[in-house]
């Protein structure tokens, strides 16, 4: 286990209602509210009206950016940054799923920053304060709602680039699984796969001796595999909201990678499929991680994936170690299917053009992860075999 | 699962030689520092000169409150408060377990209260604030270096009684697994006891739906259950020593409790034994947890410990749940007699004599738990079985 520093200031309210706690809560850091969120689904459900009767109901100030892209923008960002300074906002109240979070979390920064945003992202600069932020949760997915990371896109530069900085973690977050009861079937999924997707990041590691992490990954992933089928079929089943939405922000806080190494290798190939080909960040997730798992099985990782299938896949111990690891993949794959995510690249229009510059791209600031390192010619190995 | 407001806002430092952030962190809060520690194993390991050399190096003043008892005494706090208001003290740094920490934080919030402290404890008065405290811990097992609570002896009254206020949450804490090579061989099985008796008290719920949570506890579950062993015969292993004193923190800072009520049963039986006879914490738990275990095994508690059978043990899915029950609380039995713990009260010298005193004394409040509430004849049972 190596040696870590643990901070997850977060505060969470989860549960139904618990948006009552809103204005008292965003009470202790400011007064003056940018809102931040993307089209008309929190509208929708009513949650955008419950929002503002509570932040009128105390008197607090209020600006609005709307229109927040998935994959954001970083023109997002600098309209709010705008908004930040000519109306003098205290806090940033985010409501949404993982783009919106990730935006305003920029913004929060950026508004202390004289260049341009962007130079934050590609390190140009770098963040010395934020401004506070808060967020109301509305999908299970990227966990940005108690993390300290920003994903951005600039697709003039075909650039989607994620940083993280503790001033950028939100103060609190309210959690109510009843507010992703109207996520449709599609998102619920891919919301599904980013989760699993933090815990395999985190998971399939060659730091020896984190044991605890890994048995807190399999906890984070049997929950995706109980209830993620669930909340497809019972969109408003509960229970099932409830666990994914927990384990969306417990999968990616720090809780399962203290102690290992944060290395990635999913998350950064498929920034490439989203940058280049503008995807859903889940559903390029669901159809590389398995093929990633296929290409890295080796006998120097084979133990790990033993450790998934009969843990995660409760496959019997007493079968050959590449058998249960093979057996566990397929099991991914499948689990994904049954999720009706798309298994291919071509089914997502991602053709054979573009592989080799999204395998460099990927790996240009050297190889991606340490469990079993992959260059340039190994992503694009990978990409061919999800054509 | 129930609604919850997560707080868990201690910095852990973990890891070898991560003590050098001392200075640097305690000066953030003060630097007129009260250190607090029991007996002599902080000197006889060196972690009291070096302790005492980081603080010089950074020109902080200290002054000492020593010989801190196991299961602490209201008198050790008194004294601390003294030392506190004589020498304007800003910070407490307690170094050791849960007794040294536990005092350090009564410490912490008696200082601003006029009267005495065991009025906080009796709940005769409320805690307002508390001086910042930090730890660096050297026992694996309460998990007081990142929660709230204090557990606070009175020997004159016979009280042993656990307090939580958010104002006694460690600003931080170093653990270095290193500090644990010394604890001594039935130290080391006493906390191994208590950390699944933390995790045994969440997991142990009626609660339904709170899926996430059980599987995390599982995690802390097999944790100890595969390190408990390793650290008694190698002391210093640190993959050992690293995941035992990991999970002892995430066992109790509430990760495997939010969402479920927290009403225990096995602890406030164990604390009238202390009370009464002065054992050690987690010795009394180890005897007790498996005779609770069979008591309260019936049609609406059984399925839960199948999941426990099967998911922490390994058993055979397909047994009835009743078999796989009953074998999941015997291997919980032979895995403490495994460890050298004792299996019954006689074996700690206690007779029949105070069963019934201390049943009523354990259900003064009402039953114990909500998985299956006992009262106090449950308790009188359950403590019979034990002797």
């Amino acid at each position: 286990m190596l040696n870590f520093d643990y901070s997850i200031p977060t505060q969470i309210f989860f549960g139904k209602d618990q948006i009552q706690k809103l204005p008292e809560q965003i009470s202790l850091y400011g007064s003056r509210v940018l809102l931040v969120y993307g089209g008309g689904s929190i509208k929708k459900i009513g949650l955008y009206d419950k929002a503002i009767a509570l932040l009128n109901e105390k008197q607090l100030s209020f600006w609005e950016l709307s229109g927040v892209d998935p994959n954001p923008r970083i023109e997002n960002v600098r309209s709010g940054i705008d908004l930040c300074r000519n109306h003098q906002i205290d806090i940033i109240l985010a409501i949404g799923g993982g783009s919106t979070i990730d935006c305003a979390k920029l913004i929060a920064a950026g508004f202390f920053y004289k260049g341009d945003p962007w130079d934050l992202m590609i390190g140009k600069a770098q963040i010395e304060k934020a401004l506070p932020l808060c967020t109301i949760l509305t999908l299970a997915a990227t966990g940005s709602e108690m993390d300290p990371i920003a994903v951005i896109s600039n697709l003039k530069t075909n650039q989607k680039i994620g940083m993280g900085h503790p001033a950028m973690v939100p103060k609190f977050s309210i959690l109510d699984p009843t507010y992703t009861y109207s996520v449709p079937r599609n998102q619920t999924a891919a919301g599904t796969a980013d989760i699993m997707s933090h815990a395999f990041e985190a998971y399939f590691s060659g730091i020896r001796g984190a044991y605890l992490q890994s048995r807190l990954a399999e906890a984070i992933l049997k929950t995706c595999i109980q209830y993620g089928p669930i909340a497809l079929e019972e969109p408003e089943n509960y229970e099932a909201r409830a666990n994914l939405m927990w384990a969306s922000s417990l999968a990616i806080n720090g809780l399962l990678s203290y102690g290992k190494q944060r290395k990635w290798s999913c998350h950064p190939i498929e920034h490439e499929l989203s940058a280049y080909y503008d995807i859903t960040h889940g559903v390029g997730l669901a159809i590389i991680t398995p093929h990633w798992m296929e290409y890295i099985l080796e006998d120097s990782t084979v133990d790990v994936f033993k450790d998934y299938g009969i843990n995660v896949w409760g496959l019997d111990p007493m079968q050959d170690a590449y058998t249960i690891a093979r057996t566990a993949i397929s099991k991914t794959k499948a689990f994904f299917s049954s999720l009706d995510l798309p298994s291919t690249l071509c089914s997502v229009n991602i053709d054979e053009e573009k592989l080799e510059l999204m395998a460099n791209a990927a790996t240009k600031h050297g190889p991606l992860g340490e469990f079993r390192p992959i260059n340039a010619e190994d992503v694009l190995q990978i990409l061919k075999s999800a054509l």
